[in-house]
């Protein structure tokens, strides 16, 4: 017997006639003789309406009534995926996070999965069941209650699935036939991977590209899982979509994979801050116990044993993290003469393995960024990529640039 | 510390407006001293909307999934109603059946609550939670699966918690102000009765009077639960609503205390049947199999050993009845000539306590009929009720005439 782990996004159960057409898929995978576990998403909109919902009735809410609300999407999906599935006379059925269960942490709204014991759902593949439907993105806590486990979280529930269930395969249906080189929107030469390492959808992931939930990819490198991403619109066939694997199992890569951007970025100044040991935890203790997910980081050229200390988070923490700035600013932490935000960058990075074996990638981004007239506001490097945070309006020209000067563009 | 149980309809948690308008009334009972524990259905429309989708993908649904997908338009008001005390700084926490627990039968779409152990939310209670928001109308079967307890189920949830943890009362908010002597749209004399008891409520409940699920109403008489029906709409006084008692707390009454109708029925007739003993056990043992709520039966007198044999069924199950019959057919278990249906039908029953001391309460009701000029097709009584089955259009002045009648119509 083998499994296969098939998970549907919001936008491929989005009415009840594409909730059938998922169900035909499953089916055939019946049919080539896998037990399937099915992950599924709230059909598209739903966890919207209801965070919506949710921050209405209150805005500092209690974490573990939203996941108790947010939770509920996912189980109407799962109960008619098996509805769907009974009706082709698949024996099929649902089960929620709970039941399973699917143990979480306790932090609600962005749990992390402990354990997936498989016993009950493997009885009732011994019974006859050949498919499980698993509602997403929702586990239970050591104290009994409902979890969530980040937008996205679906993702990661199908990751956990496979690894936990030693699936031969984990495939992630959703709204784009694979992983871009760079966000098709952004330009039209943008070419679908094949194949891509975990190390580079990883980057990918976390630097903005919404195609997979990070902590997914994270899930699928460590338990060695066969992660493929393909889209519930089109006609599968062997080559369909993009496999996500091992680096070894490249055949030939670019030195640069792909290029990703992030548009909801904010950078922050601290200006006048005491250039003193210590310094850098009592700004950015007081921002992570807010937290604010602080990303890049730069520190200004100490004058006078003043200096000014830069740093880059999601816009929408812009707020939180003024007021920890400013409360720390109260309690005497840290002094500064004033904190400025600008709302208008926006962040574009480069991503490949092959960075590792080949000099001079980022020098080239560089010069080709100033071949277009983009100023550089911030840097930041790892092994396997460089990100710049740039001026909103040049977002799009940088990609395309980017895009190009790394060969990445389409044959036309 | 006394317990008193509220229970919040579809109508009254339809917007989170209305929501925290509810959530108003139970901080009010908070600082009068209650420990309350809130039943909340589904906001308005939502079970509908999901009970729709679960009859498009399947018809003949498996009734576990049904009640997966169906319970979960409860668990959403909880978590909010909970947001929203908190908001209002009331120690409040939500709790699915399944978390309770509210142990239930196997009898998906319609389970009966077996036990609900008060250990958890008294703990709770202990440690200073003033508010336990419960999901009503749904349970956990034995399996481990979840269960729903049919349409208006959340009345019987909110009493059967109140007999569960002694409380001092159970309020069930509505969109109407209490019970009727009629229902109000018929006629404009309708008046609201000040208290009722539970013999007379359980037999309107099941009459077609749908303020309470008559579920509810077993359940209250059984563990003495005093009932309260009142508006949410209204602002609440001593005097507001129905109480629903027993019959001693009721100092003086009509003869008649209500007129129920109920306008989804059929008449179903199976023409020459052969008389003999078991032949009604031959029919409507498998009616009962297929789940054909039989209502009213009328034997014809026999001619030459053969009958017709009329009942009376909720009109949507007339399908069910036919075939459940067919089938009967071909097994060789029964004969007849034709099963005939006349779906152009309603019921009115007049009910009262005081039918018991008093006579010719039916004949005055064949009487009032007759001189309307309406035509009676089946008679059922109970100690309590008599019940007729009449042609549909003629339902609004049948029931007009029999409130004059019986001298329940409202001083002009």
């Amino acid at each position: 017997m083998s499994i296969l782990v098939m998970k549907f996004g919001g936008t491929s159960v989005a009415t009840l006639d594409r909730i059938r057409r998922a169900a035909k898929r499953v089916g055939r995978e019946v049919a080539n003789g896998h037990d399937v576990i099915v992950i599924v998403s709230a059909m598209a909109g739903r966890t919207n309406e209801l965070v919506g919902w949710v921050e209405e009735t209150s805005p500092l809410f209690d974490a573990r009534e939203y996941d108790a609300v947010v939770s509920s999407g996912e189980n109407v999906t799962a109960g008619l995926m098996a509805l769907t599935l009974q009706e082709m006379d698949v024996p099929a059925r649902s089960w929620q996070g709970w039941q399973v269960p699917v143990q979480t942490t306790s932090a609600h709204a962005s749990a992390r999965i402990e354990a997936i014991p498989p016993e009950n759902i493997m009885a009732k593949f011994a019974e006859g069941m050949r498919v499980a439907v698993v509602a997403g993105f929702q586990g239970i806590s050591p104290e009994g209650r409902i979890t969530t486990l980040g937008r996205g979280g679906s993702d990661t529930t199908a990751v956990a699935f496979a690894a936990a269930f030693g699936a031969v395969r984990c495939d992630i249906y959703t709204d784009v036939d694979g992983v871009y080189t760079t966000d098709p929107r952004i330009t039209s030469k943008a070419r679908k991977l094949d194949r891509i390492s975990f190390e580079e959808m990883l980057e990918l992931a976390s630097l903005g590209a919404k195609v997979l939930q990070t902590r997914s990819v994270e899930l699928a490198m460590r338990y060695k899982v066969k992660l493929r991403v393909l889209s519930s619109f089109e006609e599968p066939d062997e080559t369909a979509g993009t496999l996500v694997c091992a680096e070894e199992d490249i055949v030939e890569s670019n030195v640069v994979a792909g290029v990703a951007h992030s548009r909801d970025e904010a950078k922050l100044t601290l200006t006048d801050v005491e250039d003193r040991p210590g310094i850098a935890a009592a700004i950015f203790g007081p921002l992570a116990d807010a937290g604010v997910n602080v990303d890049m980081i730069v520190q200004n050229i100490s004058e006078e044993g003043m200096t000014d200390m830069t740093f880059s988070c999601p816009v929408n923490e812009v707020k939180r993290a003024e007021k920890a700035m400013a409360d720390a600013k109260d309690r005497g932490e840290i002094d500064f003469g004033a904190l400025v935000a600008d709302t208008d960058v926006a962040k574009v990075s480069i991503v490949g393995i092959g960075m590792r074996s080949h000099a001079g990638v980022a020098a080239k981004m560089f010069k080709t960024l100033r071949d277009e007239g983009i100023n550089i506001k911030v840097i930041t490097t790892s092994e396997i990529k460089v990100s710049v945070l740039i001026d909103r309006k040049y977002m799009e020209l940088a990609v395309q640039a980017l895009h190009a000067a790394f060969g990445l563009d389409r044959a036309a």
